[in-house]
């Protein structure tokens, strides 16, 4: 028995930037029938529901999960899985697991052992900010965003009809993928960026060891290029580790291309050069017109 | 003879972006005389105009340069060098030459061999749109930007000075700066960034070759992460081109950061794929609070 969104309760695991965000914006769009937060931090509990985030908010995880019609998972990816792997006695018969991981593979592999009577999907909303935690949540932050879902093979059409539901109720665009094509396309669109960014703040750090100069004239480029590097490291690990082979992928195609540039601009082929910044760019602005 | 500011015609050479907004910002605080423009679009006279961004402007540039105090080169990189080897005969005597290009080395090496009678003084304003073009000029964007002035082997503190007020006077805070010191610390800070950024795209290009939804699933961190590839092809090369040195040694760390990332993340050494990532975070948020 799949409920409608309407009359659900949703149970949101983890109130963070992303599950508290989406607790907002299940509540302000007023829907499902009720939003309850999990946290570890009972200081969490007044703040969410001072900011009017959720109906109630407790650390008591096993009643959040037994009162639970939807349960979402909105932790770093490793604890998800870890979740998944002692939550299935506590689920009601009927319930949707779903989460909010940034990789899919991994975690749609721990949602096929869940017991048979529970329903889940997978799901990567496609936003977020550098910082992280309840303090920068916001109710608009899925707003016309693409929201990832993935399906196991035995998910029921009511089932993934109920986390499209979701999907629409916090405002995002559902769009359904294989986990493995979902991996491996935000390795380039996500991951890619996040081990450039880093690249680049470790980079300046050893050219700027003699003379610190470099920090005080980085300007509107760095900030907006490096942005990422400030994300959360324990999530951001365990998005590398559960797509390692992807990751490694993305690495190798962007060395290619550092290789290439750098080693035209050492011959002196300014020409070639020109060519590869004119592709980068004619690309870059097909891409965000 | 170095005139004070308030009493000089500014004759800015280019109305792009940098120049278009400069005479914008030199007009709107009334911080001198007069400002002329030149640019060789004729279509740029009456919108230049238009748009209160000058007092004047012409296709003329020797007429403009003939009745100029202060001249500000505001071209791609090669062309003020350029304009620097042909313009010397035309200009006044006591005028002072200055520029806004993003290197320093190449251009203040050219402009050792003005005559004698006018004084020179590169400039790099430390701010930028990856938007180029008049119609993206703004005449706040130099606004509490760094403005970094290097001064010749024989700038006279009188010329020094007026460089100085001609960067305040545009909202900016002026730095001096060696021109080698310089063009190391913006390699670091600014050309690495762009080619980070350019190899970003290029290597999701190669990722997406035969399934392009990554393109679709780009978000917010691939954007910031790729914004300055959109930059002006010519602009660009020009700067890699008369920085090649110290582009080259900072591709050569990036690499150096990129290995060692990869090569962690492939030995599944992931407590030190964690140190590198924390030690990006921290410099990150040291650099941008």
């Amino acid at each position: 028995m799949v409920v409608a969104l309407a009359d659900a309760q949703v149970t949101v695991v983890g109130l963070g930037l992303m599950g508290g965000s989406l607790a907002a914006a299940l509540r302000r769009r007023e829907s499902c029938r009720r939003v309850v937060g999990v946290t570890r931090q009972a200081s969490k509990i007044s703040r969410a529901r001072q900011l009017g985030f959720v109906d109630e908010a407790t650390t008591d995880v096993g009643q959040a999960l037994a009162d639970a019609d939807v349960i979402v998972l909105a932790t770093p990816v490793t604890d998800i899985i870890a979740k998944l792997a002692m939550m299935g006695p506590l689920l009601k018969p009927g319930a949707l697991v779903t989460d909010v991981g940034s990789t899919k593979r991994a975690i749609c592999a721990a949602m096929e052992a869940l017991p048979r009577a529970v329903h889940a999907v997978g799901g990567h909303p496609m936003c977020g900010k550098e910082a992280s935690g309840l303090a920068v949540a916001d109710p608009a932050l899925y707003e016309g965003k693409r929201y990832v879902l993935c399906p196991l093979p035995n998910t029921t059409p009511d089932a993934l009809a109920l986390a499209t539901a979701l999907a629409e109720g916090v405002g995002a665009k559902p769009v359904v993928l294989d986990p493995a094509r979902h991996d491996a396309a935000v390795a380039a669109a996500s991951h890619l960026p996040y081990c450039m960014a880093v690249a680049l703040v470790l980079a300046a750090e050893t050219l700027s060891s003699e003379d610190d100069l470099a920090w005080n004239l980085a300007a509107s480029g760095f900030r907006d290029t490096s942005r990422v590097a400030a994300s959360d490291v324990r999530m951001m690990l365990d998005i590398l580790q559960t797509n390692r082979d992807c990751v490694l992928d993305a690495l190798d195609a962007a060395q290619g291309s550092l290789d290439a540039l750098r080693s035209l601009l050492s011959q002196q082929d300014d020409a070639r050069v020109a060519e590869l910044l004119a592709a980068a760019r004619h690309r870059r602005m097909r891409l965000f017109p």
